[in-house]
């Protein structure tokens, strides 16, 4: 069979998780949390489901959640998305995100993204036809280098691929991160993908730099967010776009031949559970603990901790520990010491070894103690 | 902004459901059940909620659903599937399809479809800059002509998309269809793209030709299946793909990357669910039963009826009634005489006017019922 994505293998998610369970490792790797979410949520879909609303929705979404999404959009960020053609729900994120990209880039455009990438971003790219153009964000704080970004766009140049807060790194843009993107793209045509998944989870009292909070960057800009990570239900798989009208209307005629519509009763129970937006804005307190509480145990530990200012993954470097190659040491971390991390290079396409990797802290207390407690002694 | 699909607008099934809406019609246009699901299906969701499943499954779905997809599908159709390496959960069936074809299809290639043809699969086609290759089926019966697919098939053939029970004719290929479409690729590098989403519903005796009975297809295709017509949930967006193991490691390299995973709690449902076999076994006569409620109150009507094989669609020739177009013919139907129906032109790329129309009977009795009494007034 010849392949569309011959040099793809199986995501570093799945190898590091089914590593964890076959080594009965605390597993700190793939982005989830280890705690459930609150009954009330699931009473909701249990209601919806009892009165027989399980039938196909809407191809957009059902419309009550929309205008919750709408609502919450407005409300935090000022910009105003019509709900009927400027709001689609997707089936997470990551459909979010393919969708867009088939929709909007063409054979021979180029896409830039900044390294370390979510690993979706480029074969989505290179489906299309269309070349990824790395630009390379460094350690510790992984800012990016606008005069790059400036050499980087190129008249072929069709988009641009945004995450903050930044999987895997933890770092958040800035207000004049924002400005300096918006400069860059004036007077071109590209498109701006957002990837806001992490807009909930930002630390000590940064607020978060959405694009729909900056006109100049709202009115070409994609914007994906999701439910997962803001209301516990990774698994769940359902998220949103917002977009202006235009943009939208080339994303569903995608979406709906990708996926049509979204699970109809949880789509009626977020749109309940939205409601109360302490839900979603007591977010950043609740992992602010848990970051701090991970970062003062490992304060013990021989890692060397990088800064944290959102997401619930901490970057920590490991070579005073041992100096071998990223993969050797998170097989070792996971098999031997039964802790699972992510190593950062493999969000990299050169996956050159940088002695970073990745934890994630969206845990029990008592499984970031345990897990810290053999940090600790290594 | 340059469209990817610029001769796509909206689907017909949204079109008509909205109108329908507008209206205040019986709303027979888009295929999905106006009844519920049993609530023991719903108390599965609610238990494996509750016990705290919702976080990221596996990225080919939850093993235990994967083993009852195999185990149905060896015991029906006699072919083993491996559920490690050849079972794939997804985001319902139309993702499966856009899946498919984006992971198998490249750019140049032709893919043979049968029109009428549900309106997913080409801009799936479409989309990889491939070249959909349209055969047309007529009525009555909407029989296949082998001959014109021997002529059709290139050295450029890559995939030929075929669907039984097909929605929206109802026909059924027969064991003798199959055994033709296996002699034209024998040889070839040809893959079969199989849509088999109405498996469970086939009429009068007839047994289900899935791929998965005749070796020499299932050898080469991809058997795209779900749980939304099954057991009336097709808001659940929730689907299956079999495939052999080299087609089904390309398949996931989109998958990963296009939704990643599917909803956890109802997988875990529906695989304590799919374990009363006789609850899709018994699927066929339930909407036999409906289909000739339907079909007997219609003879009063001035509608000509097509041959129904399978699926829970009802075609009708509606010229004896009003002479015009077929989209006048729906709208008249659906806006003044409160019905709603599709135009079975609609799946067709030329869109001619064929003079015929598609109900969809998986309603309750008294909806058919009104809405019989309705059509049989015309
Ligand atoms: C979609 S699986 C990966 C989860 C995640 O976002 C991460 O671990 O980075
Ligand atoms: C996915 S919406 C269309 C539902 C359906 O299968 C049909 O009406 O043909």
């Amino acid at each position: 069979v010849s392949s569309r994505l011959p040099n793809v293998g199986t995501t570093i998610f799945t190898v590091m998780s089914r590593m964890a369970a076959e080594a009965g490792a605390i597993n700190l790797s793939q982005g989830f949390p280890d705690f459930n979410a609150e009954p009330v949520l699931f009473e909701r879909v249990s209601h919806w489901m009892r009165e027989g609303y399980n039938q196909y929705p809407p191809m957009a979404g059902v419309t009550v959640l929309r205008e919750a999404i709408a609502a919450k959009v407005a409300n935090l960020y000022g910009t105003a998305y019509d709900p009927e053609t400027e709001v689609t729900v997707v089936a997470g994120a990551t459909q979010g995100l393919f969708t867009a990209v088939t929709a909007l880039v063409h054979p021979g455009d180029e896409v830039i993204v900044f390294e370390p990438v979510y690993d979706a971003y480029a074969p989505a790219i290179e489906l299309q036809g269309a070349r990824v153009v790395r630009l390379a964000l460094h350690a510790p704080d992984y800012r990016p280098d606008w005069a790059a970004v400036a050499t980087a766009i190129t008249p072929r140049t069709r988009m641009i691929m945004i995450n903050s807060p930044h999987n895997p790194t933890g770092s958040v843009w800035s207000a004049e991160d924002m400005t300096r993107l918006a400069e860059l793209v004036r007077g071109t045509d590209i498109v701006i993908v957002s990837d806001e998944v992490y807009e909930h989870i930002v630390f000590d009292g940064r607020r978060h730099e959405s694009c729909a909070r900056h006109p100049a960057l709202a009115e070409r800009s994609v914007i994906v967010s999701g439910f997962g990570k803001t209301y516990h239900i990774t698994g769940w798989k359902i998220g949103y776009v917002v977009a202006p009208a235009a943009l939208m209307a080339e994303f569903r005629k995608v979406h709906q031949f990708n996926v049509f519509t979204v699970n109809t009763p949880m789509q009626y129970a977020l749109a309940d559970y939205m409601a109360d937006a302490s839900r979603h804005l007591g977010l950043a307190a609740f992992y602010q603990a848990k970051r701090d509480r991970f970062r003062a145990a490992m304060a013990d530990s021989r890692f060397e901790l990088l800064p944290c200012s959102g997401t619930y993954f901490q970057l920590a470097r490991y070579r005073a520990i041992r100096d071998e190659s990223d993969m050797a040491f998170v097989e070792w971390l996971t098999r031997d010491k039964k802790v699972a991390a992510i190593p950062v290079s493999a969000f990299s396409a050169a996956a050159e070894d940088e002695g970073v990797v990745r934890f994630c802290f969206a845990k029990h207390d008592d499984t970031l103690d345990a897990a810290c407690e053999r940090l600790v002694a290594l």
